[in-house]
């Protein structure tokens, strides 16, 4: 009988308790958490001070701890830690999704370097478990593109202001108070963090590592009243829309805010839940939903993942050894509908028009427009983009 | 590097011609097909004669063949053959979700025997990795509850006669010509074949193995006019839902039609698709979306299966290992809308009556009764039995 895995934690956050209660309310896992490394040494914490430690090196540097699970915030310490860790000889399970974005192919070289796991379920989507899909199932499904909201403080906010007619300010104050955003909620609702989760899948379904600069975010933080109107008038909601999809041998990702219909699967995606859609040449269209956010579904995500290292689990990123590879790029024609105080853009800039009205004091445009025009509006005080309902992408000229 | 996976298939309807293309169509699986056989030497095929067989010897004896697919209909030559092929040590993959819900223990028992694999995702809803997913991923998640659509063809049917107003068996006429139906439908609209799949759920589910006469299946046969004008008064729609969960120690199984709020997340799994949902303690409810029916999308679920031998991937039955067990329990009491012919049954049978009302000659009793009253209720003539949509379970006293 194999030993128990030793488990070291940085950080003890939402996520970190979440991981605490599951894995001692499970029977099946073979695992035990030794030793938990902190920060703030003043702050009051729900389980005894035995377990907590302040000092990096008693985790990193214990040979008897096999697992390094880490759950901190700020990018570049997640970085060293996971580094240290894998020098160690030690798997390393994250949940940090915007170093991951920004390093992970890095990291993949440490993992033939060290001969050491990277896992990152938790990463992505809370408790949906993609990656594990996207690594196991879909491997043989040529896959042509994957699309989904992927961030649950934002889908809590439009929910509330859709359903419940709240304000943005007083929805974003109660995803807070729920935990589904954070303190600082830029990283949300501008759109980093579902384009850093965006990234991830990227590499795990096309097998392309880019870096986040590369990738077009507009977030939900400029949407006027005027465009929530427009989305009740033509019984529609808005959902902010992380999207990548091959076209041959091209490839194109953003997340942008987007119209979708009554009937649209993401429709009945409410409050903290995700949702992912992948589309294979011969399974079709599959769709995931589960809840994205919150301490518990995160916390079962990374027991999976500590459970699989049981079994010295890897991703093997198949589709970045496979031959069809992909050029990214921001070159692509969208179908939007941007509203805007008279202007502040140039319409003559659209590609096409095909509807043009007033409302509420604000202009709405609906036609296509290069991407990169887009995200140029979105940045401009008093201008919105959404995208279309039945969005066509096209590749520029 | 290692060689190629050769297969014999068994079968050459749908699935077996969906597999053939998706493997030709594929690159990264390491696998061919060495050999088909089939029964009827008369029938024209889509590919030359040179790779069919009628002997099934030239499969089962031939020791080059690593891998058997069964994707036959006859239940019974399903299961000698699978016998044959893991005797003569061949891993088998199989579709024969009648054949897996009557043998499965006896199965499982020879994967130990004789040290091969037996795999079945494209048994159960299409293209949706359930199977895979709970064996892998919800190993540690304590499942509560699993249910869903599991069958394409009445789903197809139930879509067709809710949105286009069609009669039943124009839809049934239409799903036949599509290929989501078969010739015989009995084994679809009367929910066996939706039982068969939850039986092997429940497998994976709860660790229970059981026999498909101990489970109730009502079908969608006897639905009446006057019910789907119950449903469309209401703004519901009725779904075929199988579903299965523990109370305790206990565990209940069923596939009945159900009412369905036009919010509930199955309200908008249409035509073929198939869905599944999973609640588990920690990860709390996962939904999947997917194709239920077709060769593609079955194809390449049988594909993927084929896939995962090349590292001789191999189901576990981790819950049936471990010590929470459960017992299978027909004695709980449901909410239904019965409606019925007058005389025909006796509403004093009910435990709990809610609403009682009269429309097309029908009377409709919306409270709470025994399973197994339902069960009986259900094979009268001019009787049918929907589930309410907010159905609670309740154990008997």
């Amino acid at each position: 009988m194999k030993p128990k895995l030793k488990v070291g934690i940085f950080g003890f956050g939402c996520v970190g308790q979440g991981l605490y209660h599951v894995l001692n309310e499970t029977h099946g896992v073979k695992a035990e958490i030794k030793r938990i490394c902190v920060r703030d040494r003043q702050k009051p914490r729900p389980i005894g001070p035995e377990i907590f430690t302040f000092n990096a090196d008693d985790i990193l540097k214990d040979p008897e701890i096999d697992v390094v699970v880490e759950l901190i915030n700020r990018t570049e310490d997640a970085f060293q830690i996971t580094h240290e860790a894998m020098k160690n000889g030690k798997h390393v399970v994250s949940a940090s999704k915007r170093m991951i974005a920004q390093h992970l192919s890095e990291i993949v070289g440490w993992q033939k370097k060290y001969n050491r796991s990277f896992l990152y379920e938790g990463s992505v989507c809370g408790s949906i478990p993609i990656i594990r899909n996207l690594e196991e199932y879909y491997d043989n499904d040529l896959l042509r593109s994957i699309e989904g909201i992927f961030n649950g403080s934002t889908n809590y906010i439009l929910t509330k202001v859709a359903n419940e007619k709240k304000s943005y300010a007083e929805a974003l104050l109660q995803a807070q108070e729920k935990g589904f955003a954070e303190s600082d909620p830029s990283q949300d609702v501008k759109a980093f963090d579902p384009k850093y989760k965006l990234i991830i899948l990227i590499a795990h379904t096309f097998g392309v590592f880019l870096q986040p600069e590369r990738v077009v975010n507009i977030g939900i933080d400029k949407l006027s009243a005027a465009d929530l109107a427009y989305a009740n008038k033509n019984n529609w909601f808005i959902k902010l829309v992380a999207h990548a999809a091959r076209m041959d041998s091209r490839l194109f990702g953003f997340v942008i805010p987007q119209y979708i219909t009554e009937h649209h699967p993401f429709a009945s995606v409410h409050n903290e839940y995700n949702a992912v859609s992948v589309e294979g040449a011969f399974s079709e269209k599959q769709l995931f939903v589960g809840k994205g956010a919150g301490g518990y579904p995160t916390g079962a995500a990374v027991l999976s993942d500590i459970s699989a290292l049981a079994y010295e689990y890897r991703y093997e990123y198949k589709k970045a050894e496979q031959e069809d590879r992909y050029t990214f790029t921001n070159d692509v024609s969208l179908d939007a509908v941007v509203s805007f105080e008279e202007g502040k853009i140039n319409p003559a800039e659209f590609e096409t028009v095909k509807v043009q009205t007033a409302e509420h004091d604000r202009r709405f445009i609906e036609g296509s427009a290069k991407l990169l025009k887009l995200k140029e509006w979105s940045e401009l005080d008093n201008v919105s983009v959404v995208l279309a309902p039945d969005c066509q992408v096209r590749q520029g000229k």
